[in-house]
């Protein structure tokens, strides 16, 4: 592997997919495309029998994090999982790299603006207080943003000088389409290869 | 203030309250019995008039990331918020303080396992494959690792050196309800301390 091929660590909540090996592979042939590595979650390859539970997902989380280390920056999926926002795994592993230094990079296969996705997914129209703050119904401030999702995430995306590429993927395709993330691994191989060349 | 007080940047979804000030304030007396430094998302006090919603959100988010960097460790509330997991806001802080190489404490208010609260919140029973493993209506794991959130999370805060502290608090309290976070402060405190002193 050529030193000056960047390596891309590939969040998101694909790793829960049956076949996310596959999807994993897949993404990273697109990596290879673009002059990149990518590093997928499971590439660890642990054995875990024997190990309870808590330790098992302890030896997993120990071993991403230092995948994460070994990487050069984030390419998250931050499509919405199981709920209004992104994981918080992969969200854990951005805020994680952008903390190490890394450039932060994100997709996301839906496009709608997270006001309307937490109005839709409380099933609450959302109340204004008489100062036009958009509450839910315990009294909690609905962000209004104009954002994809909370604003340390894409704020975290922003400093680190990664990027953010959007698309809208068919609903049956929503975790498997990588129309976005290969956008968003052309964008971030550009930007990593033209820093090298500035070193 | 003392060099020796440590400063622990309190992340959590309290922000979005109505009084967040006040809860800010109440933690923050919290943490000064303990010989440590409360700080706030909110000390940051910004002036945000005649930004646009998108101007606000970047210059809050990099407010909130000089406050972390600033700071010794993380104190989390990890009380899941809108849907089955933490706030992903406080996640993205999580992570970004543990990759500055701040330890990272949690607390949350709700004791019950993520497994239980991801088959109740889909309102779905859980299918086994072949293989034992539980999946949810697309076909897309549910950890059973005996955790409170996602490994990543749980993980990272045994990595850091952290510590997490659970409660059950009343329906109503579930985001004022200070006294897992007292605990937790408690902990955060008596750790840095006697680090400082090895040092």
């Amino acid at each position: 592997m050529s030193k000056s091929m960047p390596r891309l660590y590939l969040a998101g909540p694909e790793v829960f997919l049956r076949n996310a090996v596959e999807i994993g592979e897949a993404k990273k042939a697109i990596c290879r495309r673009y002059g990149a590595e990518g590093v997928f979650p499971l590439d660890a390859a642990l054995d875990l029998s024997g190990m309870s539970g808590e330790e098992a997902g302890m030896r997993i989380s120990a071993a991403n994090e230092a995948l994460i280390r070994s990487s050069d920056a984030i390419v998250a999926n931050m499509t919405p999982f199981r709920g209004i926002s992104a994981d918080v795994g992969t969200v854990y592993e951005m805020g994680f790299g952008a903390g190490l230094g890394h450039r932060v990079f994100a997709y996301s296969n839906v496009s709608t603006g997270l006001t309307e996705r937490t109005l839709r997914e409380l099933r609450h129209s959302g109340e204004r207080g008489s100062d036009g703050r958009l509450e839910d119904a315990h009294g909690m401030q609905i962000e209004e943003f104009g954002l994809r999702d909370n604003l340390m995430l894409e704020g975290g995306i922003r400093i680190s000088g990664g990027e953010m590429v959007l698309s809208e993927a068919r609903e049956d395709r929503i975790y498997t389409d990588l129309k976005a993330f290969e956008e968003c691994v052309a964008r971030a191989a550009g930007k990593l290869r033209s820093e090298a060349i500035e070193v």
